[in-house]
């Protein structure tokens, strides 16, 4: 066991240190660099062709990028605070972070997956995973806003997910920590067969593509790392990856190293639907957050769940099978046609494929090994289809192009192999810089792939940019892949850990974008959409200011008769209705962000002056040749001063 | 007066409808598109040629972006909290954002300037300002970490600020809104003559570039909008735009517009120093947050100022000039050989000229057409240089090369114009998309430019990039400079607002850059530096472990012996000595972010669980190839319960 422990220990630090030194020094001058050059450059005013919604791992957001360029055009707040877009601080988006352990600033965002119709893209949303407090977010492509995060109960690392299946019927969630379901106060030592790993099944609406929990499959305490749908032919299976099959809970790089093979779980949930149905459950109190932003409201709730529905496979046969595959495997993926499930065991040569096919036929003849806590563990030899042998070290993730091709990363080799499907031989292998973990091409884990360009996004860059002090970007690498060969065109660095990404045809979605919220359409409840309805309401100790914004003045610009020890609550609506005319407004010694207020929406935030004296307020986003005279003034007096509450604009 | 409202309405609508159609939209295809490809490629591995140190605006942060290429290589967290790396979340970085308002989340982050030597670039230091809650920070261009921040009493709206002196001595603030010195309950309409617009002069230590409130001017309340000091002949002296010389408190875009000059402040830095020497300042009573990190400890520690040194100009002769200048100027700059100060008036077509020569000659004929609060106004005509005429609509900001060019903005015809220094003449004029505020010159703004590439950064995009919903991102474009004609290379997009940026050749700040922090050096009161450090200690209700981690685990990482309603203090620290191996550490139910922890670092959060059970903690930056076992328990009993404190790593 030890010396495991030290034999990984060497070979990780090993190839660092051959990582340090760039394997192909790009001295790539004259013709073949001016055309890497000049198939990545995209001439000012034209667009990319493609979106990459890459995820920001540990930062907790999604960013927008354009393919080829590498440009990054958006960080859309999801899971964390950002005080750029007031998201997470102000009035209508703080509920969005609530959760039931109270209101969490920060998540871990993992997989983005785009929404699908007959297993294609479609579009319309993009949903990602938090790890760290289970959660699902939905981003809405229209206006690239998080539209909704649900909580995911008795879970703890939701990582095998958020995958969708090829109609968009789920959106799956799975624990990668096993935890005590319910939680008790129980011994760490007791982990082994107390400790539970739930998988989620999130039913997707499909005209507004709202959330709801709609069962949880409750599997023996291993880690579920990965996840993909079946798809063709093996639509209505999920495939899920495990590690730590043996159930340690302490020093899991030796512990949970031990054993050959661990298991992709299959999962049928056609017939958990069936289970479903013929009441074949458990309803298990729970509590967790289901948060909505309502467009036409602006405005973010929080709903309460407090039941969830639990299967368990020991008691609905058919339900879940094992398939053995080496080890500790981490990728999870599903060739277009849905007949291979590629297992990428971290710690092993090959790359193991499975074939769709031959597991129903083992399934059918019980070409049962064992079981393990009432499922049943299939014959390796007999379901497996072959292996990618010996291709790198490493492996960990596959995406596929739509000419019958996939494409592993290897983080230990630092590498992308491209293979055949059906024939397993190695095509071609390009290094990466360095420590590659998962890689995208456009629709690559979908029926129809845009096989362009694939995406690696790593772990460690080291001397690839110029240095930032101790803190260096992570980094993504676009190849083309259009010719046998693949092509290394560009490095561009990425915000947070560029964890895992979904790209799409820039067509699907560009047109669809919208460019305004339309003012007559705001029902805010304290929107003002003209100088009517601009007041300011005192209730107690309560202010509340019903205020506009248009080039280049707020309504009202001048308030007097607020007193220390108020709450006052702007109000703030953008009259605009052209495209690109944000507003934003700051308010000295507000213990929050400005707003970042969209043309015809409305935003709140909340002050508490705390000294009398006289403070101005300002726009944020210079909007006008005269933006910097867009400011205005509150005085405060004191707590028992006897000033009326007044607001005025100019000399009216 | 409404008609001049309703003038430069219909002006700015105008405007904004002929920028929606790309001017020149980009049809380059073949050879010359080709070239500019080739010219902000820079291939994977190699480097950029240039550091642009670019304002978050509104984000709060300050961006590294390496030139020709566009590429974002690390958003520096200043004045807004970031989840992504703790800042302001982690116990040790919380005191960065405090101020005599309390905890602000967030800030207004305006104009970078990197410290000088000789007037040089020195690449030591950037220098930020923050509007909202007037503050200045100071950025090490070793860690690229914010490493002190400092609030500036008296001011509000911190936005003529902050540019350094040619020797690095200052770094100085000065407020855009007037307001009462000290507040007191006025009414709003008593605003002219009573309220104040404050200087102030940061003395920066040379070793260390500590900042110290030196002392402050109290102006007349007119909005002092930007700032460049003197350099060569003119050092000694720093020179301020103003607008609203009208005193309006109200609806400013028309009230605030109707005098035909304003005034440039000249103040003499050398005579206030010889003021304050003398004994002509009074004390006034204040409070204000000084925040530094220090980097042995890792830790943020907040100082109170309580008082600052005042010079009222009507009580100093000698100390300010105001200099006509039309209208409404916005932009102050010098040229790189001090003699020439450039008003760019944003509601005048001319940009206009002074000669420092000719106000010192008029100084010392007196050649005063009055005064202002006692501050005398020379004579426009005497001191002016001549004017670059007619050469756009809206100029705002000026920077220049090294071959006696200055390029000007233009906001409102959305264009960077180039001319000649001495003789005025436009010499070329490129389109911006759309509606460009600052430029940049790399060293633009100092004795010695660096003219090879100037950098336009724009408030509006439109149409520029695949869209993303109703927000789109702001806009950066390069353009080459080394020809007679500018040549416009790439677009990129930007975070945050790009307000304006300092760059810097490459050379001047890589070699410097730290890799890791030396964990012998590490002085933090909670580290663990090996083994035997490690450990939990309880002391009441609040618990500190002393965890480390390396690849890939942490110590301890099973814990028992937490109740419910302690408070959790995790201590970690990255016991990792090589180039980029952060590790983090995030922890379920924290109402915090995670941890991101350089090598040799230590950095703290806190946890206050609620429920019993046994709740994991995880590594969040993927750090090895056994990045996923990195993980870990703790067991949370009931507040009465005798479980003892325990704690584990393996079967030790």
């Amino acid at each position: 066991m030890k010396k495991t422990f030290i034999y990984l220990f060497i070979i990780s630090i090993a190839v660092t240190i051959i990582n340090c030194t760039p394997k192909t020094k790009s001295k790539q001058q004259g013709a073949l660099n001016a055309s890497a050059a000049e198939k990545v450059y995209v001439p000012p005013g034209e667009h990319d062709d493609f979106y990459a919604f890459v995820s920001g791992g540990f930062s907790g957001q999604l960013a927008v990028y354009g393919l080829p360029s590498g440009r990054l055009f958006k960080i859309i707040p999801v899971f964390s605070q950002d005080a750029e877009k007031a998201w997470g601080y102000s009035e209508e988006t703080k509920p969005m972070l609530n959760t039931s352990f109270g209101h969490i600033p920060w998540g871990d965002a993992h997989h983005p997956d785009i929404s699908q119709t007959n297993g294609e893209l479609d579009g319309r949303w993009v949903f990602i995973n938090e790890n760290n407090t289970p959660r699902i977010a939905k981003i809405d492509l229209t206006t690239f806003e998080t539209t909704e995060i649900i909580e995911v109960p008795n879970s703890a690392g939701n990582h095998s997910s958020s995958y969708v299946t090829e109609n968009t019927e789920y959106v799956i969630a799975g624990t990668r920590f096993g935890v005590p379901v319910p939680q008790r106060d129980i011994s760490i030592k007791e982990y082994k067969g107390n400790f539970k790993g739930a998988l989620s099944f999130l039913k997707v609406d499909p005209e507004e593509g709202h959330m709801d929990l709609s069962f949880q499959i409750l599997m023996p305490g291993f880690d579920y790392d990965k996840a993909h749908p079946g798809r063709g032919k093996s639509h209505g299976w999920f495939f899920y990856t495990t590690y730590n099959t043996e159930e340690a809970s302490t020093l899991l790089e030796v512990n949970a190293s031990q054993n050959d093979k661990d298991f992709i779980a299959a999962v049928n949930w056609k017939k958990a639907e069936e289970y479903i149905k013929a009441g074949k459950f458990k309803t298990m109190p729970t509590r967790y957050a289901h948060n909505i932003y309502d467009e036409e409201t602006h405005t973010a709730t929080t709903k309460w769940g407090k039941e969830v529905r639990v299967l368990d496979p020991a008691e609905c046969p058919g339900l879940v099978y094992f398939l053995p595959t080496p080890k500790s495997p981490h990728g999870c993926d599903v060739d277009p046609t849905g007949e291979y499930i590629v297992g990428s065991g971290k710690l092993s040569a090959d790359v193991t494929v499975h074939s769709f096919s031959k597991m129903m036929k083992a399934i059918e003849e019980k070409k049962f090994t064992g079981e393990a806590y009432g499922i049943p563990i299939l014959d390796f030899e007999t379901v497996n289809a072959g292996s990618v042998k010996q291709a790198g070290l490493g492996p960990l993730h596959t995406e596929f192009d739509d000419k019958g091709h996939g494409y592993t990363t290897f983080f230990i080799s630092s590498e992308v192999v491209k293979w055949k499907v059906g024939t397993w031989e190695v095509i071609d292998r390009k290094p990466t810089y360095y420590s590659v973990g998962h890689l995208m091409i456009p629709g690559g884990n979908s029926r129809k792939p845009f096989g362009k360009y694939v995406l690696a996004m790593n772990k460690i860059t080291k001397d690839r940019y110029l240095p930032t002090g101790p803190e260096v970007t992570q980094s993504a690498q676009l190849y083309d892949i259009t010719g046998e060969k693949m092509e290394l065109l560009l490095d561009f660095p990425t915000v947070g850990e560029p964890h895992y990404a979904a790209g799409c045809p820039a067509d699907l979605i560009k047109s669809k974008s919208k460019k305004i919220f339309k003012l007559e359409e705001n029902k805010h409840p304290y929107v003002a959409k003209s100088a009517e309805d601009v007041k300011v309401v005192r209730n107690g100790n309560e202010v509340h200011i019903y205020m506009t914004m248009i080039r280049s003045h707020f309504s009202p610009d001048n308030i007097e008769g607020i007193k220390v020890g108020d709450k006052v609550y702007f109000h703030v609506t953008n009259l605009e209705q052209d495209y690109d005319v944000p507003h934003g407004i700051s308010m000295i010694g507000a213990n929050t962000s400005e707003l970042l207020i969209m043309p015809g929406q409305t935003e709140s935030f909340v002050w508490e002056p705390k000294q009398v004296g006289v403070w101005p307020f300002y726009c944020t986003d210079f909007c006008s040749a005269l933006h910097q005279e867009m400011q205005g003034y509150v005085r405060v007096s004191p707590k028992d001063s006897d000033i009326e509450l007044s607001w005025s604009l100019g000399d009216e």
